[in-house]
């Protein structure tokens, strides 16, 4: 396949200025593939990202968002021999150095060398380039073969899916039959409550302010709405479990008062995931870890290769996240995109750019 | 309700000896209450109890047989508050000591103080009696509630679908996406087949000589299946898994020769649950599991209480066990319904003793 | 032996009257022995039960608190064959009811049933009669035999050993060679840090503020202290451990201030196990939960039989507590035992009552 | 440091012919540092790689065994920023691709690119050139630091020790307390019975048929010695444990019928862990892993890191294994070194190799 010397891409010049102009296709380095990308979904961090950066990154002026992506292989290093030319992919965003404590451990997600180049860190649309582009370097470890059955613009989603994998991954997986309640009809809390029922969880029970949302949940395997303006979850919650509380809490809107209301619904043993990205502090009562035997994670990512996990079952339909795309944007209208997503116009929920 | 004094059982008179007769009802202990069989699935373990007993059990021309079984509630011990008159239950056929170690760290099935009847011990159908009968003496530990929407019969399959349930919950549940053989046909290796797809395996394969079976494998699930009078079992999955092998494998057959192939089919770092009744030695290479790194388990029934984990997911359909159902026989048949069982009389899978 | 009709107790008349005097010699139920006391150890939540009760108990004029006992059994019910008179017993607090969830799932300290006594459920010294007398009635599965080589001062600390080991149990016992924090030297602190080493942590760090406590936990096997007064423990823990953090911490201080701390020197993939008594909120960084992909837990008492880990590693002196007990009173100088213990007269840790 | 262009090296020229000659300074790739070696010790694999190889390899005359070896830093390439020149390091044997699912998911040891060098695998003395040798190329990912309290030669049993850890760790690590027979008394079979002693376990029975290397487990903090010659080793362990049987077993014999018997002396609910290469099938009582709840792992190799996790312990001296090294030969004597390790001449258990 025949590879332009340029391209279009979504640079960030400056925090708050995302701008469309012509890049160099990036060259690869071992271990990587082009990628021809073709749906970049806007994740909840990406406004952030362009508004004030992370952690010290990005190199304003050079570097292009978007970490929620997939596309097509249209070129392999010399010594890639797990994926060819014409492979679909989803990429996962981190790579890890593969030589620290945490990596050798397969922790990738936390990788000690984060943001470190030379070492083979790599985190696109956070430390390093991402996909609002035409093309993207990826290196295998962060690409993920999917069959047709997977639309790319679903594929896209595979990320959060990943995630929310991640998360269950680490807090021991669902029991079959168990009460998960899920706080904050957000993506990745509704990604949480489907998958905690396709996964065998016995009721899942879904808490928030928005009514589409609560709506969209129901749509997508939960069993129970609570919306919060209407009713005391805290009450709700302990007459659906005969007073003891559910067995697993995802927390997933990111704000203090359901972080700390997570450990009024739980059970004695019970187990809290927590999903969101908490900005403040969180005043809670600890002194119920103790007393009641909790036990409490958040997932770091997708990390574990969750990302993977997820494939066969969006590729039979059993994971269908195509409730969530709400809108699609080619890449020229980036900021529309933006706009779209973040005032959450039209009920906006995944918002797709396609270069 | 009223209460007759005596009711008919079927009662083991001599080994092979099995006879309806009049017996008086079972009264109440502490924490008991009494229940009207509705329902009782013959297990595979059934006519080997009734043809030679088990470890040193039963007391013969006292013991009633049948450990699958479900029923309605018509009385209860004076202490029981956590069940009524009129519920409809479940039976779980083990109820430990509550007082040896074992016991106290919830690992009840395999109880260090079996048969022992004065420390609490019981067995259903094994070590003490069981539910080819009208009524039943069941401890509150055993008795498991079930809505309306799981009809009696299928209630009655509760039992097996516990014990698969539990040799996921030892081997740390199913990871999403993976690819599961089962080997064995039977109920069992159904129950483990269509479970693991339930509960987000991502590919399931089942292998086996009997195309009918293999056939009952694919309604309830089962992704392929292999018949291993036409092809060559391990290529193929080597094949279906480009070299790797089988995340996890649930050998259910009980033989020696799967049992050892299980080895053979597996990836390095997979898990195998063996399921199985093994009567006879079993010969394998057993360096695999050191240079495999394998990790193996296998259930002693329906432990950790997951014959309940399975209720909610039987109640909305997930797990349907309908198609195993193939015959029911009144209890003053029973002898009938044992032969159709054993001689898979016109197809039979699980077959059904209605008192 | 013979036993006598009445036996003198701490009684506990109203709250913060506690007081001495004649009761009659409590009678066994099923599955209980009658045990001579011989050492109870004030535990730090005695002074609060008895200023203010537990959770709706107990009994005023009736109550016996002390919880943390050893002696010797001197009758046992018909039923009892685990013990015989004479041997020589740790007392384990809790006894779950044996019939919910979560005692059938092996974690009675978390008991569903807590404090109902027809269901079988005992908590001694808290919603039950304890130890503060000169016998108790204690069933079978809270007794423990220990060997003549753990005295019976010593053995009354297994209670607090049982407490940490269930608390390393829960967060996935001690990494060999890794890198403990515990902050709080308490005697569950002293306890924490003493074990950690004992089981194979690289090196254990003890934080806190009185320089005598920090001194005990040197000679308890502590290889580095800090004065939370002196130094910045971030920035030493920090360097300490090059920049990553303590792989895990243990929060025993049961203050806000540390227990926030903990999500500051820990690693990432780190683990806490929140050991304290949190009377107030706690407001922490709850963020770092997700973003460092921590697991955290914290022990309900000595659950899942720890108290019974503790014995053999008492029993050769692996585990040695002498160092915390520092005084012993008579149990009619109990108010002075109190007095001594809450004030910290004479550098008092464990303070031993005797009957 | 002035690094010569050729090196002494025993270098394998044909099946069964090492021999030490003159070959050049091994080159360094990415990541890699030049170690000076110190000391090698034998495993019990070399002899059999040297008589006939390792699954298709090693290249004959140009080979370099030994994988069990100590060393100090003398180059490093230009991206390792990790280590130093002077860096005292012990050597892991394995390094993964870093780039397959296993590798991704911490599991390196069993690498799915095992063999393929251009994808990044090594497994020193295997598969790639070892440490027989003035020096050797090891990349930074199998590199572990050593303090001064550490001797070259005590290090170069670290292999061995992070192998045993890495059972310890699959099988969910020593519960304290616990009773675990070890078969075998070869030095795996007394580093598991040392190190799980150290770790916390409760008493440590040692089988075998060696009076001498009975003796050396006793040194090693063996509780208990068990003759097999002299004694019924089932009884007596059934004996030992009130009837119950060990709570973990861990086979180092290697033979069959230990390996069987494993089986015949847990207990329920037991674990037990293969450490053994057995050449042979092995012929069980399989029931027994369903019937009785058993859990089952053995380690392929130091994986997880575990090798690090000794260093601490080693370092002050709670793991021990100088009792284990019982002969040193300089490398010119390389082939009466193993003749020595293979006839066990003069008692030899770990033997040194030193350039």
């Amino acid at each position: 396949m025949s590879i332009p010397k340029t391209m279009k891409a979504a640079v960030l010049f400056n925090f708050g200025d995302l701008r469309v102009t012509e890049v160099p296709v990036p060259s690869l380095g071992v271990g990587e593939a082009l990628v021809k990308v073709h749906s970049v979904a806007i994740c909840g961090s990406d406004p952030a990202i362009i508004a004030k950066g992370w952690k010290g990154y990005p190199k304003l002026g050079e570097f292009i968002p978007g970490h929620e992506f997939t596309g097509t292989v249209v070129a392999i290093a010399p010594d890639v021999t797990e994926l060819k030319e014409g492979d679909r992919v989803a990429v996962e965003p981190h790579k890890g150095c593969g030589r620290c404590e945490n990596c050798l451990r397969g922790l990738y997600t936390t990788c000690l060398n984060y943001g470190n180049y030379k070492k083979g860190h790599r985190h696109y649309g956070f430390s390093t380039n991402g996909g609002y582009a035409d093309y993207a370097a990826c290196h295998i470890n962060t690409l993920h073969k999917i069959p047709d059955s997977i639309s790319f613009e679903e594929g896209s989603m595979l990320t959060g899916a990943g995630t929310v994998l991640y998360g269950y991954d680490r807090i021991g997986w669902i029991h079959p039959g168990e009460t998960v309640v899920v706080s904050g009809p957000g993506s990745i809390g509704l990604i949480s409550a489907h998958i905690a029922k396709v996964l065998g969880a016995g009721r899942v029970i879904l808490t928030g302010t928005r009514a589409d949302r609560l709506a969209v949940g129901k749509k997508m395997g939960v069993d129970i709405t609570l919306n919060i303006n209407e009713v005391n979850v805290r009450d709700e919650i302990m007459e659906l479990t005969n007073g003891i509380g559910a067995d697993m809490v995802v927390e997933c809107t990111g704000q203090p008062a359901p972080a700390a209301e997570a450990l009024e619904i739980i059970r004695k043993n019970g187990r809290i995931s927590y999903n969101g990205i908490y900005h403040e502090q969180v005043t809670l009562q600890l002194d119920k870890i103790v007393q009641w035997n909790l036990l409490i994670t958040g997932p770091k990512a997708e990390g574990m290769l969750n990302l993977e996990r997820a494939i066969p079952l969006m590729a039979d339909g059993r994971i269908n996240l195509k409730p969530l795309h709400t809108h699609t944007f080619k890449l020229d209208d980036i900021n529309k995109a933006f706009d779209t997503f973040t005032g959450r116009v039209g009920g906006a929920i995944k918002v797709i750019v396609q270069p």
